[in-house]
């Protein structure tokens, strides 16, 4: 800190498709992540709000109900605690950010 | 909520050069900037985190006394109340994310 080279970062892959590098602050985890096409993200939640920006790609995200399709120029906010799910419908680069730190992604 | 649509939402222009879209949450602040060519960031602090990702061009930042060139694949966290400064070596396409909410974005 405080320049990070992603280039440099651990690459973790917590879903099958999906690469991630993770930045912790002290409030922050901010998510960078490949997501290879069809790859599933089963329904889940968390206590941590979520800001998801697409900056490729188009990923179908199901949101407490209802279904989402991210792309670039969408900005999907998902409060605490709502489950969600989805597929990535291409390839897909994401950029996400929670708040408080995901410390389940530190291990 | 909870999609977004970037070319929905208001562009406000908090400095010369500097168009901005803002996003809060309860949390968090999510500002997507873009910068023309030799705009200038002047010497501020503020007690949010700031973590700053930059998704096209080159922008200079001076943060605590050391400069720093931000481009796309380097991610610069700014931690509270840490005096920076900066310009815009291109056109810039950023992405900041504060944590707490900039109050003072949302006047």
């Amino acid at each position: 800190m405080p320049v990070i080279s992603l280039n440099e970062i651990e690459i973790r892959k917590p879903l099958p498709g999906f690469k991630g590098q993770f930045i912790h602050t002290d409030k922050i985890t901010i998510a960078f992540f490949e997501i290879e096409q069809g790859a599933e993200l089963p329904e889940h939640s968390h206590h941590h709000e979520q800001i998801s920006t697409i900056i490729e790609g188009r990923f179908e995200l199901n949101l407490g109900g209802e279904t989402i399709i991210q792309e670039p120029g969408k900005v999907t906010v998902i409060p605490s605690n709502i489950p969600h799910s989805g597929k990535a419908l291409t390839f897909c680069k994401v950029i996400d950010v929670f708040c408080p730190v995901r410390e389940d992604y530190k291990k």
